[in-house]
């Protein structure tokens, strides 16, 4: 008999040689193996769960007997009554090496847990966050060692997990005392510690050990609504979302008036702090009462945001955006309490962090896209466009990275159109236009069914055809376009030159009816002459940013393009490729990233690590300034036009020849708001 | 002609060769010369003043030529005219050194200045303080470098002033735009950095270069009063000076009433530290209006209290503190916005320290003596006695010293005697009883002159004759037993025993009539039996904390006495002596720190290295905790009695011999309240 034993763990398939007697928890901490514990080896967590294995393992050159580890104990026995302990499984803490083995490790069992991410890209997050629980036996005080309860709850987190330092708020070391003497001096305490691995902050803490979980919000500010998701802080699973207006609208839709409104009010900037703070909160709330924790278990707040929201979510008066040289109060991450961010409802010693900003007009949450979509380790040339009330852009490869941002107004989010909504039931987000009869056809949010598929008409009877949302109205007007109602100027025709009386007066201009509703008191929706100026406009802002990075690269065409945001996740790359939104690329490479902003704010959530190569990465890419850049303008007085009415169609195997219309009409008035809701 | 130059720098004696043409600034931080600069060398601040010295030096071996230092340049012209620069000034900044010279730096251009106390000790403060104000030139803003102003302003802090990294609260990041703009990209900013160089904080900021003074509060939050000083953060000068008295007192005059208080209360704490709070914020109040300064100037506040003051001003439920073993919830110095003292008018980003507590019983106040009076340094022997409603007790060396608490109860304040008063004018401080007549002379506060004097009636008539403060009962009594009118158990004899109608009958024992002005409408001041019980319970108490220090050291003398406490600056040593307050001991040997924890609070918000300093200290000084000790109950049983009817005034040369008289006098019984205002 030897006096040590070979132990290998998969699935990392660390191995070494251990002491006879060595716990396994202790020889996955020798090995640097992931192997979790709260209670620090107690047998009280079992979140250290082992699968060993007996046995011949060839492929590892090792046998293991059944007497490779100490017999079932006690602590095993009493976990597995009371809990229940799956077959086969192990407590890591309990049981003793004793021979040579192999250990799996099963997943929920490894610290940095790999989550595997529900959108379409399979991006792994890994688990390292900020704020941790950890289980702590503290040393009782004695009157001839008058030391504070806190400095022997720091001895015992120094002892038992090497954490140094900690720092208390008064609110704690009010809680301090009463926890330590009703958990009779164990406690599970939560412990911040970013990235920069400084001072760790105590956040809360628990008599004896904790059942419960610890969440984090990753908030999504944007102009014009927020989004919020509730994540489990051990396994980053979301457990809960909620969207808000952003109730800063009612100051202005796009970010210069509300620019505009702190400047040319007294008091204004700071109301529009007040109104986000209470939404923030709100959402917070909300949430935890979804989700049904205690809102105090939710002890961290990641916010991505576009700089004038940034801003306004801090107090600062955001006038400097609204002029050159657009100087940001900080452009570095912001670390804070979450109240700061209007959090007042969740633990109050939370902390909030808010990623860099990449340029006076381009935000953390272009930021937060770079860190979900990495386009600083791709090894094709990407174009990432976070399409919102502002467009984020981002240009480029593993060598260099452009960034820029793009004013597209309200118009693809559905905003400023004659029949727009917010994508919502009700709303038409698919449409298609039958090239030989014009006739359209469509699916509204919240049925599955087409418009011209049998049963859809009782499918919607209940939230009815509302109106049109973003995505709705980018395929309806280039639908219009490929079905030949429309030429490359944007122009409708007449009834009589396009043959369809769908096509109607309005104004001096022409609308095409999507569908009329007004006989069953449902809305008339159109698309007007100045819908499609409000689509020629934003996506020719859009295209004229990609194009400004692409001529700073000095290259006129893309491998591939993501479209992000809320509303990019929707967009057909077909469609956006009819329009000329985004420059020409096979479209088997235009992919959605969804939410890519969102998904950013919980990867920083989640993984500190994530933070700390954000903040590296931010540094390095290059920032283009477009407002004041003169090929921004040529661009985009260029991009106007609508140029593809049959292209992109070859790749689909789906070829329509249409003649290039040209009607005679006058010039493009804006019309009125036709749009009609169910009584 | 050579390339380099000798400049010897005055009073430091630092020399050293620098370069033909280095500005005296310069020259000064390249030889280690504390030669101050606020505006980093730009001939705005005048701070770096010097004094060059021309002729033979013989003393330092060199002869200054008048050209040894560049002309006066137009920037001195300008600030002479604007400002006036004293006879023989350079502005440190501007001169340049062309040959060999000797220059004085003037105290006030001396960034570590010596302030010498205003107390009867010489005890010197460095200043160095947390909060300093720095002037700095910030980069503008780049659209193509787009970094925030925080970045600049921080790079600007690093480039001229290598202070690294620096945080700034949202509040902050508001007001630093603003600023940058209105000041041309030059500010004055005040930035924190406490000992542990930790990262700074931004605390204020101001356009352009800022006139203003930074300023401290050291708070003494006693159980009875709370004494702030408001202390200028340049040169360590007290302002202003303002007491309050503590609006706890409703809920208990001692703080084991407190305790009992929050114990009995549910939310009883929380109340507790609201008034708490309020009360110091009022303070401040007065402090910034007393010296016509704006409360936002004050950016640092200082606190030192017992450990119940300590958790109720934090919020924390002190009911730990009232049984054993008596665990603090932190015994460490506490770092925290000031804010969190109540103190919510003041800067908003204002930090707070308290110095760290020596044990369950004994409080950063207790630390604050302990700083001030260096018992720690010390070659001999030394008692220190903070005399308050508890004596904080601290004997030792440099070897070793020994702290602990004694619970002497209010009576040393005035309180629990039957004529007893606070400290305030009207109140009688002194007492002399003719040992052969039997009659009084006293004088009282706010009057220089002694009852039999001239004059007297007149000089008090506006205030009256209140009643008697705890330095005047002290005498009182010490007097009654010095005058043979009161027996070594404490006694007072009957008119017949005593020889003096001034012995009247109280109930079943005797008082001493002091003052009678019941025929002018004035109060009748008498020392009754139970006011002399009051008294040795206390003194008892004092003597027993010490003489159990003593025994700790195995010793039965000590060298010297300081006695300290706001009430202790008054204690006539010998009057102490009489009564067996304090062990024997040289009465020359005997002196008073005055209120040496505020002094302590002073000297931690002057000097940050005081704080790195008591924190080390603290650690070592041994505790003994009086309430557990069975010796500190014989100790109080023993010193009961009031020894001394004339040894102490051998060395005084005034020595009287007097019989030890012994009264027939029935048990001593409480006696009503006598005191009588004037209508």
């Amino acid at each position: 008999m030897t006096d040590t034993a070979l132990v290998i763990f998969t699935p990392s398939g660390k191995r070494g040689q251990v002491a006879i007697g060595t716990p396994v928890l202790a020889a996955a901490r020798q090995l640097g193996v992931d192997l979790d514990s709260v209670c620090g080896g107690r047998g009280i967590c079992s979140k250290c769960q082992v699968s060993p294995g007996f046995g011949d393992f060839p492929k590892h050159g090792v046998t293991a007997t059944e007497t490779a580890l100490s017999e079932f104990n006690a602590v095993e026995a009493r976990y597995d009554e009371k809990r229940g302990l799956k077959p086969g499984r192990r407590l890591g803490c309990q049981a003793t090496i004793q021979g040579d083995v192999v250990i799996d490790v099963p997943p929920e069992s490894q610290v940095h847990k790999q989550v595997v991410r529900k959108a379409a890209a399979t991006r792994e997050i890994t688990m390292d966050p900020a704020t941790r629980l950890y289980y702590v036996n503290v040393r009782e005080p004695d009157m001839h060692e008058p030391t504070g309860d806190l400095q022997r709850l720091t001895e015992a987190l120094i002892d038992e997990w090497e954490l140094p330092g900690l720092t208390a708020s008064p609110r704690l070391l009010a809680k301090l005392q009463t926890a330590l003497r009703k958990g009779e001096w164990s406690v599970t305490v939560a412990v911040w510690q970013d990235h920069d691995k400084g001072t760790p902050a105590l956040i809360d803490i628990w008599p004896g050990y904790f059942e419960g979980r610890l969440h984090g919000l990753a908030i999504d500010l944007g102009s014009t609504t927020i989004a919020a998701h509730l994540c489990d802080l051990r396994n980053g699973q979301v457990i809960a979302s909620a969207g808000l207006m952003n109730p800063q609208i009612r100051f202005g839709e796009d970010l210069m008036s509300r620019v505009s409104y702190a400047m040319m009010n007294p008091g204004g900037a700071t109301e529009m702090t007040k109104v986000v703070h209470e939404a923030m909160d709100t959402l917070a709330r909300d949430l935890a009462e979804e989700a049904s924790i205690p809102a105090d278990q939710i002890v961290e707040a990641v916010v991505v945001c576009n700089p004038v929201m940034h801003h306004l979510l801090l107090g600062i008066d955001p006038v400097e955006l609204g002029q050159a040289p657009f100087a940001l109060a900080t452009s570095d991450s912001v670390k804070t309490r979450a109240a700061e961010f209007g959090l007042s409802s969740i633990n109050p010693d939370a902390q909030g962090y808010m990623l860099p900003c990449i340029a006076g007009h381009v935000g953390a949450d272009c930021a937060a896209v770079a860190l979900s979509e990495e386009p600083y380790k791709s090894d094709d040339l990407v174009l990432i466009c976070d399409v919102g009330t502002n467009a984020e852009i981002l240009l480029g490869t593993s060598e260099k990275v452009l960034a820029c941002s793009s004013p597209t107004g309200p118009a693809f989010e559905g905003a400023q159109i004659s029949s727009g909504q917010r994508a919502a039931p009700g709303a038409i987000e698919r449409v298609e236009i039958d090239p030989i009869t014009k006739e359209p056809c469509f699916r509204v949010i919240g049925c599955d069914l087409w418009s011209n598929e049998d049963g859809f008409d009782a499918a919607t009877a209940a939230t009815g055809i509302t109106g049109i949302c973003g995505s709705g109205i980018i395929e309806a007007v280039a639908e219009l376009r490929i079905a030949g109602l429309m030429d490359a100027k944007g122009l409708i025709g007449s009834a009589e030159a396009t043959g369809t009386n769908r096509a109607i007066p309005d104004g001096r201009t022409h609308a095409y009816v999507l569908y009329d509703g007004t006989t069953e008191g449902d809305s008339l929706i159109t698309v007007t002459q100045g819908d499609i100026r409000a689509i020629q406009l934003a996506k020719s802002a859009l295209y004229a940013g990609a194009r400004l990075l692409m001529d700073e690269l000095e290259i006129d065409h893309v491998d591939r393009v993501v479209l992000a945001g809320a509303f990019g996740a929707h967009i057909s790359p077909k469609h956006a490729m009819v329009l000329g939104m985004i420059p020409d690329c096979s479209l088997d490479k235009v992919t959605s990233a969804g939410n890519a902003a969102g998904t950013g704010a919980r990867i920083a959530l989640c993984d500190i690590s994530a933070r700390a190569r954000i903040e590296t990465e931010v540094k390095r890419i290059e920032k283009i300034e477009t407002a004041i850049e003169p090929r921004f303008q040529e661009h985009f007085v260029a991009a106007n036009a609508i140029p593809h009415a049959t292209a992109p169609f070859a790749e689909l195997g789906k070829v329509v020849t249409l003649p290039d219309l040209s009607f005679n009409t006058g010039p493009g008035g804006e019309t009125g708001r036709r749009r009609r809701r169910r009584a």
